[in-house]
């Protein structure tokens, strides 16, 4: 048995909901023999990742998938890589907008994932899931989270893996936008519920064979 | 009691699948006590029409509704307006290719639809169904049947009204298309039934009230 | 010897040139032994119409050119056809908003440019300037200019060829506007220039030959 | 007097130019006082930077500054990162295509740029040209070059700069590319100028200020 901690941002940037929040709620609590989860996180750089380590501490996962939105976007982004800057275009939450500011002075430059992005590219494709991998996470609060986490768990958690993926705008929110893509929240739930499997069986997979990932 | 006639359009360029036939597929026949007739089209330009007037004949519907994909927009796009012009970029599905032809010589330069196109955003809108109003519906096979149907109207079966959907690619059709946008089958469904009833109810305030559509 | 009348609007949507304006302004008098005529025009509908044909009356061209800009868009966009309708998404230079009115109740429901579109996208394409052939002009002012100086030819100048053309924002128009596409108004220049040519040239070709235009 | 070594690269997926390569033979060879050196490379992964390594050995500059095309992007892309992976989509032009491999296996997993990317913006904005911060160099030989030299740089060239920019299209390379943004060879090279001048500025400014640059 074992155990993902998946976070999702409250709304932000004038929108009324955001989709991550959204997911996660609807995500069981079990899937297959593990244990799912779901973290709120505020839409505020250091508060947010305060509220994760504090669940890090009490809920011990193996994973953390944190879970963004990118309006925009047409599909699932699995982010490959986070980095050491926060460079916010809009304020944050609470009023936060760093420029060019390190987010952790001893971090190093980036991180990569440590979830296993092109296996779960792989079975989002054959699932008609749209995705992609994307090669950076913004430098805003999702980029922030998606760093500060893989900052912690290599000083103090080794041995979880952690990584981030944004996906669209819902439907409910691209009314009046035109022509912006979307996905609908259907879509996007099947696509998490994907992803979490995939960590799951990969990481399984992987301990019967002796292989690494990415 | 009313009667639509929903056209939909087998697969081209290369598609396996044309999201528009799919979802004529999937349409109940009545809506109300309205009754919906389904007609699958083929991608070729004059055969396409002739196929839609036997069906005018024989079936005698109030209205007439077609349906087409367009890869790569975002949300449900209501046609405003048909050209009397052929001009393929590609070959239709039995290798026609007209340039700068007339449609029909004797007809319109253009014909507006006659469908309620601001009504059906805005019902689509009230739904968080994505949708835009689209001034061009191309000079491909779409424009061509958009065309076909309102000049035969006009010409022979005056009272029918008339008008053109686009739709974007479904999930499947955008797996190794980076970042291009797809709707949900479900949501196109819902779309499209919410269309359905907004010509069925809008005709039906309207005889009360005396006004007139767009 | 041949005249052209080549008309551009002033600034308009918060925008603080127009770049229909700046390229005008640095036509040359003649191209050949033909003239070229500027003239500004208000981006307000009916004036816009209005002062052309008083300058239609004055000058008597041979053609109108009429260039508008189109923000977005990354190439000069060779307009087809004009509907007849305004159905504008925000207020022109004077505060007017109609919504879906026709331009001229007794004009046809669209008139085709009689400018060689095909040639001009050809030779354009020759010189190394982006270009396409547009199906829609829009529903604003640029649509309300092409669709009235066309109905004003039809209907009391039979002879003039008219047509329009839209051109991309120039680069000082998209700073800080992320990933906009522009073009310099150097190549802009040359582009309109060459249209301008075209017209000229195909004109006499077609004399000679006896053929017709698009 | 300083010294900056700009690379440019030939072409590559099909392309009869590469832009980098047309602007970096247009450069003058001194700006102000200090020298400009340019160097073709080859779009070959491991042998452009060989070749870089060469001409710093030689030459010894202060500055490298390496130029790329991004086709689709709209404006000049100020990359602010360089990860440590090689995940070619495609071939470059000797048929490598990594997956998923180290660049270096003893770099750290990114190198920021030591150009000022800021003060860059800041400049190119005040000169009306284009241009945008940008988070991803993407994963094939433009990341690499960047990576690479940054690489080489701490570890063997302490006190050079280094950094990357990608440039547009010309337009000559969108002809039949439908609507793809382009940027004229004539603002590129405006645009790489005030880049080479804005680098030689700045770092005389710190000099005097005692100041640090992002």
């Amino acid at each position: 048995m074992k155990k993902i901690l998946v976070t999702g941002f409250d709304p932000f940037g004038g929108e009324k909901v955001n989709p991550a929040l959204e997911v996660i709620k609807l995500l069981p609590k079990k899937i297959g023999e593990n244990e799912v989860r779901i973290l709120e996180i505020p839409t505020v750089y250091k508060k947010s990742v305060e509220k994760i380590e504090k669940e890090i501490e009490s809920y011990k996962p193996d994973y953390v998938l944190s879970i963004g939105q990118a309006g925009g976007r047409a599909s699932i982004s699995i982010e490959r890589v986070a980095i050491n800057i926060d460079d916010f275009r809009i304020k944050d939450n609470e009023g936060n907008q760093p420029i060019d500011e390190n987010i952790f002075e001893d971090g190093e430059n980036a991180y990569f994932s440590t979830l296993p992005i092109k296996s779960i590219q792989d079975e989002l494709s054959k699932n008609n899931i749209p995705s992609s991998i994307s090669n950076t996470a913004g430098t805003f609060v999702c980029n922030h989270v998606f760093y500060g986490v893989r900052y912690l768990i290599e000083k103090k958690y080794k041995g979880i893996k952690s990584g981030f993926v944004h996906i669209p705008y819902i439907p409910e929110q691209v009314i009046g936008k035109a022509n912006t893509p979307s996905m609908s929240l259907d879509n996007i739930l099947k696509g998490i519920i994907i992803i979490i499997e995939t960590i799951f069986n990969v990481e399984t997979d992987i301990k019967k064979s002796g292989g690494t990932i990415c």
